[in-house]
């Protein structure tokens, strides 16, 4: 199960024929009737890529973020997701083919077209084949379901170079309340999220979708701020290739039918709540990185003791991001210079003499000198051949600290982007 | 011809053992005893990587370039490279190491050790092999000489992944007198040259080594001047793995044996004489990009219309460094949704509705709206094909520009980088 889990969601997945390969890829996720989008504690919550060139459905959900906070719109009542096309670089035209999808949707499910959220995903700037998502858009209604076959029929109708569809759900007993909640997300490249908050302040950066669904009572604003305090923690952690797309987009619906009092910020139920979805959204991030493009393991870097932890975060998107780190990693090779070195790529300054590095329990480094004796560790190989290497830099006395996690560079990698929309 | 084409100079390549394939790693560039160091018009000038982390010879070397520039020591006579150990993360012995591999050159040379750089390149966080080096000098002294075959042995002495090696000359006439700049180079990993100045501002950022000779009468300031005027518009605009290296260095020796009063800065003849040293780098550029590790072909990247020459940097510097875009290169795919979304990366601000993309003459993107026409232009598939792909990206319209040069990421990339150490 996933994102129909959590009471008052359903969902549904079928094909509309974007995607060459014939494969499944639209994709409807919506309020049950019984649970609308007015009913007490329902809300939505977005985040969307930081880059600056976006799709067209990034201009629209922009727009109806910021109505449903202003309250001049009820919460979304439905995703309308399609893969396969990401309506892109696609101009003037693109923003109306969206808004034709979302009065698609909209009539079929009597809700207002503000309240269906347009996603797409897949190669950019090619015309939206709109036809073939409204013509659907009427079976996927129909079909709209809860249950596992519906949950599996969704996350399955998002991918585009994912192997595994992503699902995670959580529970947790909030004021004496069981509440739920799950999601389901794709990857695979062009991942690199950094993602926006509603304020529009810059935050941290590929097209990765989560779809994240509760049915805690908490309201758009506040749901907002949980969702702003879990991505940067989370998605903003990931990097398969340093590209964030136009298009990542975030989005929690909830529907408030495990009753109580709307959850507000800053009360012991919002921390309750916030931290449950900061464990579905690592989850979803983890398995991202795991079924990143042509990946075969990942590595997770820790630096420590940086002036800032935005220093620190410099350092380790550094390190996950170099080529050379990433080919090390698939080639289980220790060679950790890449790695100090690539810590001294962004230019914030540290003192050698006072850098150590571990890989796994391993010491390779310490006080800015080699330990040779390392190298013959046998513990040394079991942590380069794990399915996850972690690596903990540490680079002087500061209390700085941040970690990022990162997928192997492979030749698999290169068969795949290197003949992708041809 | 190369470095001993302009009078003066000397070189020699040698094998000293410390690359395991036994094939040459050393190299000796020394002025003849005709004309010294302290002759007129003599001089020497640097630049080295600006990431944090250094190799013992950058911090070496730093400290020779301000005495140099200060006239507390002659300009620099003699330039000893090994291959095969970057002598980098190897705390005080690293420097230690590298002062005795100095005094071991000066001392067959009998000139001060102060007038020897030292300059390693390979492996990191590994002993240096003092002893083969200092073993292999007696040699390197004894051998050098001017002409081609020393030329030949120098160049391909200094190579590591390379696989071929990079040289490069220039003659102008300045005031009357024939001047000659000649030049050999190494890439190929670890390729995205920051390279500092002598007032240690930070600038922008692989191993690139770059060594150039001149018979140009021109002392180390004026020299340092030029230097820092060609090094950021040619080293600084190439990149094949966005890793700037902790060894990169650039170095230039005159002789003045072309005669003539002094070049100073600001003159008529400094701009001839920087303009020429301009040709001889971005040369070096051009060949270091084309035998970038696992490359099969280069493309030129120029962004126009920002704001700023340094936005337009930063947005050619996301696309050249894209994994994404890279892989799109090495398929010839005209998948340009990926350089438009990769210049928007760096979160620098600009209106899609202005932006326009030509790769070669063919215009993929205008005004925001992708033109479909263009993906059956018979010119594209001939433009992605070429072994140099140019793409002009217009943002807005600014006067901000710059270009970079990268190159593809292939299947070999991946060969080479995993399997390096071991």
């Amino acid at each position: 199960m996933s994102v129909t889990q959590p009471l008052g969601f359903l969902a549904a997945g079928a094909t509309a024929g974007i995607k060459p390969s014939g494969k499944p890829d639209v994709c409807l996720i919506a309020r049950d009737r019984a649970h609308s989008a007015s009913a007490p504690g329902a809300g939505s919550a977005m985040v969307f890529t930081r880059n600056v060139v976006v799709g067209a459905p990034v201009i629209v959900g922009r727009a109806l973020r910021e109505a449903t906070l202003a309250g001049r719109t009820p919460p979304l009542s439905a995703i309308l997701i399609n893969a396969g096309n990401s309506n892109s670089a696609t101009g003037e035209q693109g923003v109306a083919d969206a808004r034709t999808c979302m009065a698609a949707a909209a009539r079929e499910l009597s809700i207002m077209p503000e309240q269906v959220l347009p996603v797409s995903t897949g190669v950019i700037g090619r015309p939206l084949p709109v036809a073939k998502i409204t013509g659907a858009v009427p079976n996927l209604a129909r079909a709209l379901a809860r249950g596992e076959a519906a949950d599996a029929a969704a996350a399955a109708a998002i991918m585009t170079t994912d192997l595994v569809p992503k699902r995670a759900a959580e529970r947790v007993t909030i004021d004496g309340r069981t509440v739920t909640i799950a999601a389901i997300a794709k990857g695979s490249g062009m991942i690199a999220p950094a993602l926006d908050c509603a304020a529009g302040q810059p935050a941290p950066s590929g097209t990765m979708l989560a779809f994240i669904t509760t049915d805690a009572a908490i309201g758009s604003r506040d749901l907002q701020a949980a969702l702003e305090f879990a991505s940067p923690r989370s998605f903003d952690r990931l990097s398969v290739d340093n590209h964030p797309s136009c298009s990542d987009t975030a989005v929690v619906l909830s529907s408030g039918a495990a009753g109580g009092s709307p959850i507000i910020k800053s009360s012991p139920a919002f921390t309750a709540f916030t931290s449950a979805l900061l464990r579905v959204c690592t989850s979803l991030a983890e398995q991202i990185v795991a079924d990143g493009e042509g990946a075969t393991r990942v590595f997770h870097v820790t630096v420590r003791g940086a002036r800032t932890d935005a220093d620190a975060e410099m350092m380790a998107r550094a390190i996950v991001n170099s080529p050379l780190v990433k080919c090390a990693i698939h080639g289980q090779d220790p060679n950790w210079g890449r790695i100090v070195t690539a810590a001294g790529i962004p230019g914030i300054p540290f003192d050698t003499a006072e850098a150590s590095l571990l890989i796994g329990p391993v010491e390779v480094y310490r006080a800015g000198v080699p330990i040779m004796a390392a190298l013959d560790d046998p513990q040394l190989r079991t942590a380069m051949s794990a399915k996850r290497v972690p690596f903990i830099l540490t680079v002087g006395r500061g209390k700085g600290e941040a970690w990022m996690l990162g997928c192997d560079l492979s030749k698999d990698y290169v068969s795949i982007n290197a003949d992708y929309t041809t």
